[in-house]
Order: C-alpha cells, then structure tokens, then sequence
C-alpha cells in the first residue's frame, strides 16, 4: 500500500474513537523519527516529546486536558514539549551562560515541537494510525508539568491522541482557498465566503444544534478570554516572555 | 513517481539555491490546498497565507529577513500568519464582541499557520520543490507587515522559500532518538549524548570552522537575547499578550 505524500496529507481526519489495540515501540519509534526529519530553527532541535501509555496517566491527563474521553481511551499520547533545558545544558558544556529566555526563544521552540508535531501526525497516518491534537494540555499546564515530571524550561505545547480508528474518517470541508490564499498583499475576508461556508458546514450534518453554524459557533468560542493563566504558567516554569 | 508518506518526509532538507523556473499557479493551489488540509484548533482556521512572486517585494523581504539572499532568489515566497481578523468579522456578523485576546489565542493560530506550513512543506516537497523556513520574518515584523498589508490581528509568523532545487539535498543528523523521545516521564539528555552529537555534526563537514561544533554554535546562537522587540510588535498589531 503506497499512498503519495499529497494524497496522504488529504486523507487526514481527527479521530476521536480509537480501538483498545496498542501501538508497538517499533511504531512510535518510527513516528517520532519522522518528526526528527522535520526542519527545526538554527537546528537547536529544541523540542521534546513525552509518550504516555500508562493507563492511569492517561486517565489523569484526560482530566486535565478538559475531561476529553479519547485522551483517556487512545492508547498513546504524545506531549509535543518546547525544551530549552537541553540547550541550558550544551550552554553549560560549552562554558557559556544560560539561553537568554525572551518570547522569541519560546515562540520559536514552540513552534518547532508543532512543526515536529505535525510530522508525526502524517507519519502516524501513513501507518494507518488516527491523531487527534490535544489543545487542551495547555488548560492546567503546571499538573502537566507536574505529571510527566518536565524540569524548568521545558513546557507542553501540544498533545496528541494515537491509535487504530475504531470507525471510518470523515474530513471536514475547509473555507474557501481564496480566503486564506493572498497574493502579493493580504485582502479582508468576503463576507459571502464566510456566509458560504457557514452553509457548507451546517450542510455536512456535524453540528447537532442546526440553530447554529460555523460563524455563530467561532465567534462563540472567541467571546470569553481562554486560558488567562498561560502566561503565568509559562513564566513560572523559567522562561522570561519580554 | 509515486513516495510514501514517510518517505517523502525523510527526504526533506531544507533548499537554499533555486533555479529561476518560476512556480505555477496549479503548484501554489496544490500547496495551500494541502496546509489547508492540516488539523486546526476547533475548527477556527485562524491563519492565512500570503504568496510573494513580485521580484522587488522579494528582494526587500530578503532585506527584512536579515539579508538572506535565497529570499530573494527563490521564485515563491510564503508568509504564514496567525489571523485573527477573519474572526473579528466572523464575529461581527454573529452579532457579538470581538475576539478576546489572549497569549494563548495569538499562540493557537500562530501553532495552527505552523501546522499548516509544515503540511505545506511536505506537499511542496513531494512535488519536487525545495523549500526553507524562514524565521528571519520575525526581524524586523512591523516592516513586513506595513509590506504585506497586513491588518490589526493578523501577524506573520514564518516565512518559507519555495521553488525547484538548483543542487542535491543533504540531510543533516538529528540528535539520537532517546534525547528527544521521553517514555512516560522526562528524563534529562545526558552528556555523552550531546557530546556524541557534537561530533557527529563535526564529521559531516557542515561547519566550516572545525574548531566549533554543534555544542559551541548552538550555545553562542541563545546567548543573546533575540527579537527583544517581538512582543512590543505583536502588541501593536491589535493582541493582548495577557
């Protein structure tokens, strides 16, 4: 079975129904050697990434990320991390003082563990495994932290779920190309794209409530400040945000 | 010419010389097709892409970069932004207040035009181009975007030269799997580790300076603060880092 890269990259779907099948050592091994091979800033490679299989943690994890079933039920999860502190270490090797921690340092190498993220998402898939990125590791980050035992200037980005799909992809329409695509210089949305795909979505049959499409959905989703503890958390675990 | 996922994406190495074949608009299409096709957080979509073939637009965004001259050599120039303005007007015409900022809202879509960039990466890759993250965009942003036209909630994020390989593709080693790869909890990369690595990276004749290995460059690369003035610029362009 040999599926081009293109046409893996359009197969993808989030899976949220996983089947209790384990994923080997050889598969994880394999995946996250592909998110290895991703291009990473200045090669400083400054990203980390825990498995988590235990099922007690992933219960616990679950629990953290919002009470979402599939962290508990998938049976790999992986927590993309941004990871100065090996960097605070070849630092010390070299005889030099420690990283100079500004928002940039930690942009850049949070950037980097989704970059990775995002390989091992296809590489997973190309396996015939499902992901579903987890924002939610960053609701209570500093149980996270606490959890998986992360030591100063390393923090968690991005979860994701792996495992064997229990029922059939289905893919989400995206908005219109012309609306994320800009030529030479950015151009505001059309206000019938937006209303076009607000039909789109509402046509697939996802949402439950028919009342409320994708536009009274996101700007729902947006009213209310999310996770205004972040910055703290961030500042706490040893990276300066100037 | 058909290659597996995971193939394809041990290939990649990021492209600095380009030949002057320009890149079709189909290819483009093809590309942002398949960022699009990335997971997003909750659906929200919340980037956008600006495509740069003007020469002059090129030659000053290589300026703007720090002076890399494959910016302006490579015939396709890609700016990933986290964009929040699209939502804005979602809003607006849900009736409802704007979109209330965060750091965590302006890292969501700055990890989403990540993700998406990568699906890029790899799409492009496949069919035949070469392509270089280029976080040089974060210099001097206030420029890029007075450049760009980007409006108030829309900030670029990465760059990415795009275009047909002028010589072979080299891939650089990565650390050893067991420094990034953490089973359970996080465990501390080891010295020996490092220090291997440093030598690795010696051997493949990269550096032209063989008194400095991968230790010495990574260490002197975070001793200085970079991009000090990145929050002041995203703060300006309409986001609350709170």
């Amino acid at each position: 079975m040999t599926i081009p890269a293109l046409e893996q990259i359009h197969r993808h779907a989030s899976v949220r129904h996983y089947t209790p099948e384990p994923v080997s050592d050889d598969l994880l091994e394999r995946i996250v050697r592909a998110a290895q091979a991703a291009s990473t800033s200045s090669n400083l490679q400054s990203w980390s990434v825990v498995a988590v299989r235990n099922e007690a943690t992933r219960q616990h994890l679950a629990e953290l990320c919002g009470g979402q079933r599939h962290v508990a039920a998938a049976p790999l999860f992986l927590a993309f991390c941004a990871d100065r502190a090996r960097l605070d270490r070849a630092c010390q090797l070299a005889g030099l003082s420690q990283d100079a921690s500004t928002l940039e340092s930690f942009l850049v190498s949070a950037l980097d563990a989704v970059i990775a993220a995002q390989n091992a998402a296809l590489a997973a898939e190309s396996l015939g495994l499902g992901i579903c990125y987890i924002g939610g590791i960053r609701n209570r980050p500093l149980e996270v932290i606490d959890l998986l035992k992360l030591p100063a200037k390393v923090f968690p980005i991005v979860g994701m779920t792996i495992g064997w799909p229990a029922r059939p992809l289905r893919q989400r329409p995206r908005l219109p190309l012309h609306s994320v695509l800009h030529h030479e210089t950015y151009h505001p949305i059309r206000d019938e794209d937006l209303l076009a795909y607000d039909q789109t979505m509402r046509a697939t049959g996802i949402y439950k409530d028919p009342e409320k499409g994708w536009l009274a959905r996101s700007a729902q989703r947006v009213q209310n400040p999310e996770r205004p503890h972040l910055a703290e958390a961030i500042r706490q675990q040893g990276f300066a945000l100037k």
